[in-house]
């Protein structure tokens, strides 16, 4: 297949594109560079020392044989994103291409408007251009498990039946999002579903939970393709940012009692759900979402699983609970259903103490890359 | 009280300015003149003659004594907005000031992308700068009935109880949609619900229906108070578009079926809707919703409502059915909840023919303005 992976310098989008083309798809990237540009507004930076794009795709070239075209640019520049519908002419666009992180987005009231903008509009002509210009192309969006919230009842895969004064429907399952990302990812999803009702569009939104992790096999082939890894409190998310904690002797951050629940993946599923998705397109005005995430943990459950595993690598690490910087339910009923991407094949690697381990490895190659004053969380909802 | 009438030069912002300021309120207006320089855009024009903003504050002032304070501004100019915050110290923000024409949002791309950014950023910065400059300052926004589409349940007001698998929530109710314009109000609704959450932001989510009528009291004080009318295919709605159609001699044009339902009221109802919400404000952190419509028609029953009122006035007038220029259901349930602005107060104006004769009557005057070519939909969905 021809796939477009818009995002696809980033931490989900590069690994992505990498296995993709493993498998046999022309992959072409598309991205602005953006993650990297706000490390500089932010003054922080991955983890792990990363190539520029432009080195990684020719290294890839240079290993394996296989071409990855590339594009920089900006998808809402419509003129820009067209000329690379025209030429790419994809069976397949996935969509990483937003501003990912719920703390840069309540920044301020700047970092919510650009969030919003800049994801919505890109996400808008993403639908105009493959309406104009490749109407079979199947849209892969990346949303997010964060849209439904955390309501009191089993969340289901983007639509509920309700019965009410002896009625029926099926509808779109009620959102909560918890900020004013989760929130563009919402509206992305309404607009989604609209347009594939109207134009016939094929779409699936992968609400994925929180990802894990930082080597594929395909990353792990050079150095100079070696994924990034954010710790900071930011673009820092639980699992992750636990491990780096312990490496470098801070304590765990809990923020509040822990209780938060949430859905979370490996970024090696990440890979594989793409392609499954990819695989599978949805029909024509299909508007198809699949809960993308493994195994669902409280956060206070993962610092212990992580306290544990570093304790064993020799880290003396303690759990602190810090004020919660967000405004969310610190202890509440979760439960989210996520069969549907297991019907088509999923077969997830589960997170044990030899994954955090071998993580936890991985970081300590880089530890003094961290800056450790970026870790604590700065961001308040309030 | 006092308060701001954003938008306050439009159809439903201008006479509910006036009603409010006659009750004795203080009253400052915002308005971009978007809607004057889309009349320019799309050749079309307003049935009744307006005069300029302040010509037409200038005479309120002149007859009634009451002054009102206007801003000429755009909401998505944040410290435009802040200043006017600043100096106005607002008890109540009514805010009228987005682009509400379905068809105009479905131009194309561009008419999208401006509908939502335009709508979802002005609506933002109205609550950074409640949070900001006035958090004691009540929203009330104007959302409309059409965020949830036509689901085959009663569509309660805002929040639905939903018992699944056991477990219960009340939760936001389902939104389904039907152009690019509905889609920003939902954006818009969701963005409110989160900043009240966070912040504690008092905010009330009118959910209107279509609004027919033309004239108020105050509006029919002197002519330069007159409100605007709009017939044109792209800013003219069911009942007034078919009410000037019978004056000029043109079939009333039901999109396809007829069968369509909504809701609708009076403007001489929403002036009145939007002072009960004023006088009732929200509590801090609440995000209230009403769903603002007095009786609901299918848009078929309209349509011999006027024909049989239009040919005891002498038009002979014929209904047809055109192709349905949207993608809707033609033939469906449509039951929605409207007592909670009633429990406040509210006595309805409901709609008989001697409502459609006065407002027939007062059509005929202006007759000779009708752009006639402008009547007929030419903004198609696919």
């Amino acid at each position: 297949m021809k796939i477009i992976v818009a995002g696809g310098d980033g931490f989900c989008g590069w690994p992505t594109a990498l296995y993709l083309s493993k498998q046999g798809h022309e992959i072409a990237i598309i991205d602005n560079y953006a993650r990297r540009k706000i490390d500089n507004e932010l003054h922080s930076n991955s983890l792990t020392p990363i190539a520029s794009l432009e080195e990684r795709v020719e290294k890839w070239q240079e290993i394996t044989g296989k071409q990855i075209n590339l594009y920089e640019g900006d998808l809402t520049h419509y003129d820009f994103l067209k000329e690379v519908l025209k030429k790419e002419q994809p069976d397949a666009f996935v969509h990483f291409a937003e501003q990912r992180s719920a703390p840069y987005s309540m920044i301020d009231r700047e970092h919510a408007v650009y969030t919003q903008e800049n994801n919505v509009t890109g996400t808008l002509n993403v639908l105009f251009g493959i309406k104009e210009i490749v109407p079979d192309c199947h849209l892969i969006k990346l949303g997010t498990l964060g849209e439904y919230g955390t309501p009191n009842i089993p969340i289901e895969e983007g639509y509920i039946e309700i019965e009410h004064q002896g009625r029926k429907d099926t509808l779109p399952f009620p959102k909560q999002p918890g900020s004013f990302y989760h929130l563009s990812k919402v509206h992305d999803s309404h607009n989604i579903m609209f347009a594939c009702k109207i134009w016939g569009i094929r779409a699936t939104d992968l609400n994925q939970g929180i990802v894990y992790g930082l080597e594929t096999d395909e990353t792990k082939l050079d150095p100079v393709l070696t994924n990034r890894l954010d710790y900071d409190g930011v673009f820092g998310t639980a699992l992750n940012r636990f491990i780096i904690q312990a490496t470098v002797g801070q304590d765990l951050t809990v923020y509040g009692k822990g209780g938060q629940t949430r859905g979370f993946l490996n970024i090696n599923d990440t890979v594989r759900c793409i392609e499954i998705a990819a695989k599978n397109p949805a029909d024509h005005g299909e508007f198809r979402v699949f809960n993308q995430f493994t195994e669902q943990f409280s956060v206070g459950e993962l610092a212990e699983k992580v306290q544990k595993v570093a304790q064993e690598e020799g880290f003396d690490t303690e759990i602190a609970h810090l004020e919660n910087p967000r405004v969310e339910l610190e202890d509440h009923f979760f439960q989210a259903v996520n069969t549907k991407l297991k019907d088509l094949g999923l077969e997830p690697y589960l997170l044990d103490e030899n994954v955090i381990r071998e993580i936890l490895k991985t970081v300590m190659t880089y530890k003094e890359r961290v800056i450790e004053k970026n870790i604590l969380p700065q961001v308040k909802w309030k």
